[in-house]
């Protein structure tokens, strides 16, 4: 997501609002759209960086969706117009030809008006935008294109649980994915306080839920714990200290310390996840919020592959499924980088 | 100190560096100097937030120097020509009458050209500051106001380990002291990737001195160790997130960590600590690098009164001394402020 339509993040005086107005085109499996779901057709486009994208990217490798559609991959900053494929040869992506995700929005309408955000599926043939509505994006993967699920693909959005996950879905939506946005972006000290109060209402809610469950939803992974992961993943790395999200590091927090170091050592979840292109993200591209742009060094994120002891609590992540094999060539996330680990890239890789 | 002569701390492109020209008269005993040491005379101003002033109030403390010379507190936000007296009845500091401490200096030099900086002396009779040289400072408040140290004064400065001393304060001056501005002030990305570095080389160096050692030149307390105690105190609280010195939290250093606790618990340290003045003069006054002023609510405080288990390394504070006094009548630091404890004031007190 990172909607960049204008120069600033924080309004001066407001709580942070998010713009949620998506094209909100589905692609089904019924024939109920003028979409349909068919293997080859559409790009998926993502940053890494991007909590919202991170989730489409987790889904489409859980399920096992490599092979129905592709994936092209945003460099971690943007500027006032557009994500761009500044890490492709050329600065262009090779299946569409763009420079800019913003062409992408601009063939399905000239006029575009809104954000330009990840994640957005790409209808190949016109190179157009189909959807960016990320909420309905990645349940449409779970239950539209499950002609295309590899064997051993989780369930994550099952049936019996619905109500009930959308219901906690929800609460992390706007209290803990949108939450630690509206600590960072809070325009005034009375706003920031209310964020913070409502962030870590949520949070002791979360310690406390999972203290005796293993996933979210109970013994086995699902949508909510893929949605809930991508904000944890950025917690101790941005939104402490760059959000001022910090009554305590995820890391201070037992069980949903424990809790994402066990889904980022699940096959899916820590090998998406690209902790140097999150930093240079947030901290280059809120320069209202970091003006000197400067990206931290620390804190070391060696941590998130100590052993967890989640297992004592049963369950299994995959259930009566698989883990999803190998990541595809050409999609792998960098692992190691100098001295500070997975949290850092060398020197002359960084802006300065 | 917190020079505020310009109206940014980050220069573009360079590696921050600090004015140290100071007005460097010194208070002596024997004569030596226009300004003799004299009971009743000076007037000590600090401002609680303060790392460098911080020390002072607490020297003044340790060795009982209150009868000696009185102590003026200025708030924690400054505008771009002084500290001034806001906390004060009236805004007006009682026994000097001004608003400003840039009038002191000014009644020393009307043409005083650099920046207005705590701690420093007055000269009550004249109303002009005598010096501001905080290094000099806290070392004569030792050597020359002997005479009136109370009765159980600890040896701050002792003759036998002047030599050690003075190479380790040198040290954690440059590399620590005044390393976490330089992470802070950092004004390109190479710039703060040195600071950085330098900064935890020697808080690894730290954290293992005071491993097998109570304090910081053996087993009682020095200058030495008051002047790693202002900056640690301000270490997670402001240093971690607002100065990305945050490879770890202090909290995550064991023995850094039960030094600090050691330390803070003992009477002339914690109770001349005020966080919410030091969090609110940080993130208000450092707008080049904190925008929008919000000041966090994190992290939660009174873990700085958990048991420390430093007494198994033995020594005592004060060796053959005592522990001074309750804290002087209208000096006291208000303990406990709301919900988040010692680290948050309430709401109402803090700017929107």
């Amino acid at each position: 997501m990172s909607d960049n339509s204008g120069s600033g993040y924080v309004t001066s005086g407001q709580e942070y609002s998010r713009d949620t107005n998506y094209i909100t085109d589905r692609i089904t499996a019924d024939g109920s759209s003028p979409w349909p779901v068919e293997a080859g057709r559409y790009r998926l486009v993502i940053a890494r960086a991007c909590p919202w994208a991170n989730r489409a990217a987790i889904v489409r490798r859980l399920l096992g969706l490599e092979q129905a559609f592709s994936m092209g991959i945003c460099g971690p900053t943007h500027d006032e117009r557009s994500w761009t494929f500044d890490l492709d040869p050329g600065g262009r992506d090779p299946v569409l030809g763009y420079e800019r995700l913003q062409e992408a929005f601009f063939a399905r309408d000239p006029e575009y008006p809104r954000g330009i955000t990840v994640p957005a599926m790409v209808d190949v043939p016109t190179k157009a935008v189909v959807t960016n509505d990320f909420m309905q994006m990645t349940l449409d993967f779970s239950t539209e294109w499950t002609a295309h699920h590899r064997d051993g693909a989780p369930d994550l959005y099952p049936e019996h649980l619905r109500d009930e996950m959308d219901a906690v879905m929800k609460r992390v939506y706007t209290e803990i994915n949108n939450g630690v946005y509206r600590c960072g972006f809070a325009g005034s000290q009375d706003a920031y306080d209310a964020a913070y109060e409502r962030l870590w209402t949520a949070l002791d809610w979360l310690e406390e839920r999972l203290t005796t469950q293993r996933y979210l939803m109970g013994d086995t992974i699902t949508e909510a714990d893929v949605r809930l992961f991508t904000t944890l993943a950025r917690f101790d790395a941005v939104y402490h200290g760059h959000f001022k999200a910090n009554r305590q590091k995820l890391s201070e927090m037992p069980a949903l310390w424990g809790y994402a170091r066990d889904l980022f050592q699940t096959p899916g979840f820590g090998d998406t996840t690209d902790f140097p292109q999150i930093k240079e993200h947030y901290y280059v591209v809120h320069a209202d919020i970091n003006p000197t742009q400067v990206i931290p060094m620390g804190p070391d994120t060696r941590n998130w592959l100590t052993p967890h002891g989640r297992e004592e609590l049963g369950g299994s992540p995959f259930g009566d499924g698989t883990p999803p094999g190998p990541v595809a060539p050409g999609e792998e996330v960098p692992e190691s980088h100098g001295p500070g680990g997975i949290g850092h890239r060398p020197d002359e890789e960084r802006q300065s």
